[in-house]
Formats: structure tokens, C-alpha cells, sequence
């Protein structure tokens, strides 16, 4: 571990950095997959969420006149009221649809159609979809920003986003430290994208699930030239060594065998025994909605970040927003 | 009854009532029962409504870069409505949910984690739920203010606020009235809140109901103290007395027998036949909807409220989230 | 047709219609049916809709603390989604039911009191109703203006204002022009209100349906006193002759027979082979959703406009408010 170390910490140039982000804007891009963002793109949406956190009390009008359509053709709360609370404190607004049933979709409209319309109405839009595939499409054939909210168990770039500010402003870095994805890694849409955004930096990355629901060999495949992958099963072994600990729930209704299920839940649950030997600074986040996979007794400790992570969250789409606009640069 | 006025009627002295409120501070407080404010508050409340009243016309700024979240886990067209008009009539703005099925509640996610997760997105919560309970839980749980928008059929806080508001505004005072609570008293959230408000004043208070739909004991209990109550089944008698006479609405599915629901139905239906005994200046109130226990002839007598009485609950709600939000103390 | 337009088109005295506008004003005015607007009435929207324009890149605050309600009892994406947009371009809010179910409707409310309740909540109505009778009625009891946002299959509008708008943007002048209304002219309420609206014009309509789709007798009689109506099914002949082809869905289970819907489906699909003889700056308008009536390679054609025509719709619909409101003359 040690010599892995060695091998790639280096003195960051900070400096390199910020002559790159010189000549970088996000106005008017996609952002489909986190694979889409170099690393100093997210680092620059980081640094301008910073200056986000005090708008969030003040509120502003950075974004006045401006309108944000949320489409959403799979449920969300928390993805959708991030994103409106985000245009609402920057002093912009927000229209959309959160109920296919209700809406032309159903008279049989083509996705591209339905973009081709709503760009009229608005300024960006998040577009939520089975299909990761069917946004990509959807920002082809649109004039304006079109932001994945969500698509299938494949991507959710903004969590990845509010994953990694979370991670920064917590720790104060992300070069540098363990961290552990925990739990159900082979249809968890966020641990796919966090894992990709990871491999940006000098992280040694522990992927901890039940066999079954190991992350896709693509994706490891994808990031383990770049930064250092420990995949196992064991939790236990991986606590004391870890700076943060990401959770995600697993689903009943992946197992075939109910038994193998009971089994695997009651090892992943987390417990304040079951943490008893972290570190003391050791964070633990959640995508959430948590159902039983992190006992609420753990929700007052030192440790849990999973609330957190929604404020930072809000932040983070503060600065994806005003960079997407072009009203900061 | 005039022995009753003798004994309890003095004359209020406002000085005192001032000096208290100056103490006095609505800022971050939450609104779970009517209970829970004072005479003073609630007085409080209603001299920062008249004040708002002409900015239902201009619009203002008062709540400029505010979120209040509206969360209504049951139907809700007119409650949502005021509060959100409330919010864009003083510059803020709303998100929310008014749709469970189309959330993370159905994931499984505890209302305690979606108050947490909420709570990063607004400065204030308007919590619609069946059970009081749940919303004095969410409350504890919250950083923010929470405002109790409907629970079940126990509690309306701000429902009875405005009916308050809306005798003050129309009477001039509520000290001294003869005022009549009319229909289904037993499962009527409305009547139950405004009951024990009432309770706080120098009022004659008339419970009008068919036998099996009486006010709870442990309400009459609960005020009987304070204020004169009398139960009677006989609408024909109190109608002369009255200043105000509050109708709510009598539902079918409370009856067994479907002959007792006609009976009953027909007696206290509202026709201007009914009321032509009234006092010339009696009015008549109605927390909405009304089917047909008011007949729509009285829609355009001197009598008729109900309709002013929305218009009043904006104002109410604009004083309430101003204070609660602390830009107005 | 050369004789037509010798007795019928002469010099269009703008000056006159100037000096009638100066006495005319939409402040307060309900929007039910085209048929209650004027040629000088929707001439004025026109202009200040081209104002409006600009607005719709920088915002404005000209509606600033005004409120539009949108109560859509039947399911609307595009319409909702449009005055939305304009109320936000313009710096007002919006609030409103798209979910019947989920409001008091439900609870037997009449729509008399629905709307008696909602007027107190904002400044102007937005009304879809399968009646235009309930619209009218709605207007009737309501205080404050009402908008017909599409009463079943009767009228729009709206939708017919920046139809004309769309026309005279794009073409300069909506007089001399040769015109089509194409597919099912007897149940698209677009085409019913639209055609009305064209007789204040001196155009030649052609009106191109299917037999059995024909439109109805009582709007023929209505406006063929007023403008040169020319009724066939023969698609080929007339696209060469038109300046403006209004296509609308033809819908399947308007036919008995199946064969003929294949039939006819076949013979009024758009496609680039089929309008190869058209005029080069003939354009194609829909009021949209389509569904396969235009064939997609027409969409990046110079002749499509559909999508256009959502863009014009906001700026339409800016003016209207506008003018309603009273904060534009």
C-alpha cells in the first residue's frame, strides 16, 4: 500500500490547474455521463460551489429570468426538489413535468419531439429516463443544456457531483484517502459513476459487496489502470482502514435465494458496533433514500454525512447551473 | 346569559397585551396545534394580516430568496394553494410534493429521513399527514419550522387562524360574539381547532350537531372552563342569537342508518328560509368545500363569508410565514 | 381566383386600426373563444407579442408579484408548460391543480366554487375543461379574467393567437395569403377557432380532410360569407398553390373501418416527396403533439415551422398576459 503510494502522490501543480481552467467553460454543455467532465472541470464546479453555500441562506439572482425544465420520466424527490431549490435560491424558476401520464407523452410523442418543444419554454433542461441512451439523444437534438438527472441503474452524473464536493469539503481533499463503495455495486447507477469519477484521483478505492452484486468487470476494467482497486467481501477487515465509507441499499429483489439475502442484509447492515473500530474521522455517506442498511443510531454519531451530503448537494447544482448558464464563468 | 357576559367581560387592557408581545417572537417556531400558541400570538398573528393585505395586490419582497416545502402526504387543493399563493405574494417561492406515489416514500424511505433530506431544501415545511403525531415527529426532527397543513381529522391550525382572522376582520372583534358551530362536530378537524381558540376569548359558543356527531367530550372538557358552551340539536332556536354561525358539512358515510342521514341532512341544510330570523349583520362562515349543506341562493346575501374567508387565509398565512420566517418580528 | 382577390383585397388602412386601438383595451378581459376577440383586438396581441420577444432571452419584471392559476381538468403538457414560461419571462409565478384527482373535486365541489375560491388565490385564470359551457360559466362567477386553455373539442384560443402570430411572423402579413387546414377538421378544436380567426383576413382557405373528417357545416356557414373557402380531399392539387399548410392528426378511432383509416392515414402523411411541388417559401405549422402526419425528414426541411410556432407561442401568450393584466396597454 505503501509503495502504491510512492508510485503516484505527487505535488498536484495547483497552479497547471488553474491555467487549464483558463481556457475551460461549461456554458451551454451537456452533462450526460461524469465521464463527460475531466477532472478539472469537476474540480472548477467545486470551487465555484463553495462560493454557493452562503447564497443558500441569502438566496440570489444570479440566475434571474432564467428557467429550468425538469422532466421527469421516473420518479424522484430529492433529485428533483435539489434541483428546483437550486434555481429557486439563485433566483431563476423552474417548469416541468414529474407525471408522464399527465402529458403528451401519452398521445404517443417522440422524445425528440417533446425536447424540441420544452427547449422553447426553457433555458436548460434535467431530463430523468429509463434510458441513458434516449438522453444522450435528447441533447443531440437540443438547442439548449440538457443535464442527466437520473438515467436507468447506469448514470446519475450530479450525484456523482454532490458525492465528490461532499467528499472535498469534508476531508478537505480527495487525493490521498481509502474509500470504501459498500453494498449493492452491480445495479447501484450512483457507484458506478462515483467509481469512474474516482479514478481522477490518487485514491485507493475499496469495492465491498456480496459477490453477486460485484461492480460490472467493464467498469473495473475501466478504472483500475488508473488508481489503485481492492475488491472484497469483507466489511469488517476494511473498516479500520478507510477515510470514507459510501453506502448503498441492497434490494430483496435481487436474490433468487431468500435465504442468501437475510444473510448478506444482516453482514452489510451498519451498526455503531459494527463501526466500532474506524477511524475516528471516517465518514459515511449514503446516496439515499436509506432504508435499514445504516441503523438510525448511527445518524448522531460522529460519523454520518448521508443529511450532509443533501445540503452539499444543493451547492453543487447551485455551480453546475451558473457554469451551464454562462453566468459565471 | 347576560349574568354570563357581566362575570366574564372586562375590559381587555391592550397595554399590557402590547408589552407582552414585545417579548413575544414567532421566529422559527413550529405550528403543530392551534394549542400550542397563546391569545397573544394568535393576536399577534392577526395584526401582522392586516398589514398584509394590500400586498396581496402589489406583491412584495418580503420573503425574497425563502423556500417553503409543501409536503401533503393527503389531497389538498385550497390548503397548498394559500400557502403557495401566500409564498409568491411576498417574493418567495414553493417546492414540493403533493403526489406520495411519485416519491421516495414509496421506496420505503421514514418520514424522519425525508424531513432530513427536505430540510437542505427549504426554510420552512408544510406538512399535510393523517396522523398529528407523525407531524409533531417530524417537527422534533427538523432544523427548520414546521406548520401543521391538515392531520387527519385531529388538528388545522392555520385553518383556524384564518377563521379567527376572518371574524375579527368582519365583526371587528371576537370578545362578546355569539358564535355557532354547526354540523358533523365529531369528526370535523376545522371546529375541533377553532373550538379550543375560541376558547381563549370572551365568546358564547353554540355547538349545533345531530346527536351522534357531537363535539368530543374531551374537547368540551377542555373549554367548557373558559367560555360558556351550549350543546343543542336545534338549529331553529340559535339562529336569532348568533353572530356568527361556522357551517360544516355532514358526510353520509358517518351514518349507519341512511334514513337518520336524510332526517338530519334536510334539517341542517342552509336556505335563506332558514335563516330569516337571523340578526341583520350575522354572518356565515365555512372552512370549504361546501356540497349543499349551504344552499347557493345564500351565496349572494349579506351573509355569506365563506368566499371572503379564503381571501382572508391568505393574508393569515402571509402574516404567519413572515413571522415563523422572522423577517417580520 | 384572380377575381377573388380584385374584389376582396384592398389597401389596409393601418392608420384607422391605430386610432381604434387607442380606445380598446384587454385589461380584465376574459379569453373564451377567438370568436370574442376582434381582428384589432388579436392585431394588437400581435404587436406587443413582438416586443415580448426579446424578453424571452433576458427576462423582465413586468408581471413581477402577479399570479396566473392553471387548472387543467384534462391533461396538458405544451399549454401548461407555455403560459408557465411566460409568466416566469415575465417575472410573475404560477400555481394550479394538473391532477384533479388530487384536489377537492374530488370531494363533489362545484366548479362555481372552485373557481370563487381560486380567485382569491391569484390575478388571472387559466381554465381547461372538456365544456367550453363550464368555461363561460367559470368566467361568469370568477372576479378575475379567465383564459380558455382548451374546452374539449370546441375551442383554443390561444393556440390560435400564435397560429396567427406564427403566420404573421414568419410570412410578414397573414392578408393575400393562400391557406390549408389539412387532416381532421371536425373534431381538432384548433382548427375550429383558427378558421374563425382567418375570416377577419382576406385569405383563401383551403380546407383539406378526408371526407368523413370534414369540417362542421356550422363553421363553414359562419365564416364562407366572409372569405373564399375552397373544401376538397385532394392533397396533390392544392400543395402547390399554398403559402401555409396547417396539418393536423388524423386519429384512428374516428374510423369504423380500418381500411379506410389505413387508406387515408397513407394519403395525408407528409413526406419531402410529397410536397416536392410546394412553393419554396411555403411553410408547414401543427399545433402539435404529431404523431406520424409529418414525416420526420421534413423537420430539418426549410418549410417546418412546427416547432417555431412553440417558440412563438410563449412570446403570444407573454403579450396576452400582458394585456389582461393591464401592465401593457
Amino acid at each position: 500500500m505503501n509503495e502504491f503510494w510512492r508510485v503516484k502522490s505527487f505535488n498536484y501543480d495547483s497552479i497547471v490547474v488553474m491555467e487549464e481552467m483558463c481556457h475551460m467553460s461549461l456554458k451551454g454543455k451537456d452533462i450526460i455521463s461524469i465521464r463527460d467532465l475531466t477532472r478539472n472541470e469537476i474540480e472548477h464546479i467545486m470551487e465555484v460551489a463553495v462560493t454557493m453555500e452562503p447564497l443558500m441562506k441569502t438566496g440570489s439572482k444570479i440566475l434571474g429570468g432564467k428557467i429550468l425544465a425538469c422532466l421527469f420520466f421516473e420518479p424522484s424527490t430529492r433529485t428533483r426538489l435539489s434541483f428546483e431549490s437550486a434555481m429557486d435560491r439563485l433566483g431563476g424558476s423552474c417548469i416541468g413535468i414529474s407525471e408522464p401520464r399527465t402529458s403528451s407523452i401519452e398521445k404517443g410523442e417522440s422524445l425528440e419531439d417533446t425536447i424540441r418543444v420544452v427547449e422553447n419554454y426553457a433555458d436548460a433542461i434535467v431530463l430523468r429516463h429509463p434510458s441513458e441512451e434516449a438522453i444522450r439523444l435528447a441533447a443531440e437534438c437540443a438547442s439548449i443544456p440538457v443535464i442527466n438527472g437520473g438515467s436507468g441503474a447506469e448514470e446519475h452524473p450530479t450525484q456523482t457531483i454532490l458525492d465528490l464536493y461532499t467528499m472535498k469539503r469534508e476531508m478537505g481533499k480527495i487525493d490521498g484517502l481509502n474509500i470504501a463503495l459498500l453494498g449493492d455495486l452491480k445495479y447501484g447507477r450512483t457507484v458506478h459513476s462515483l467509481a469512474c469519477a474516482l479514478a481522477h484521483y490518487y485514491v485507493n478505492l475499496y469495492l465491498v459487496s456480496p459477490e453477486p452484486l460485484a461492480m460490472p468487470r467493464q467498469i473495473i476494467k475501466e478504472i483500475s489502470g488508473r488508481i489503485h482497486v481492492i475488491e472484497t467481501c469483507d466489511i469488517e477487515e476494511i473498516i479500520p482502514k478507510v477515510n470514507i465509507l459510501y453506502v448503498t441499499r441492497i434490494q430483496k429483489e435481487r436474490f433468487t435465494n431468500l435465504n442468501d439475502y437475510e444473510r448478506v442484509k444482516g453482514a452489510y447492515r451498519l451498526t455503531l458496533q459494527a463501526i466500532i473500530n474506524a477511524k475516528k474521522d471516517m465518514i459515511i455517506m449514503h446516496p439515499l433514500p436509506r432504508i435499514d442498511e445504516i441503523s438510525p443510531e448511527i445518524d448522531d454519531s460522529p460519523h454520518a454525512r448521508y443529511f450532509k451530503e443533501v445540503w452539499y448537494g444543493v451547492a453543487a447544482r447551485m455551480a453546475l447551473l451558473s457554469l451551464i448558464f454562462g453566468t459565471i464563468e
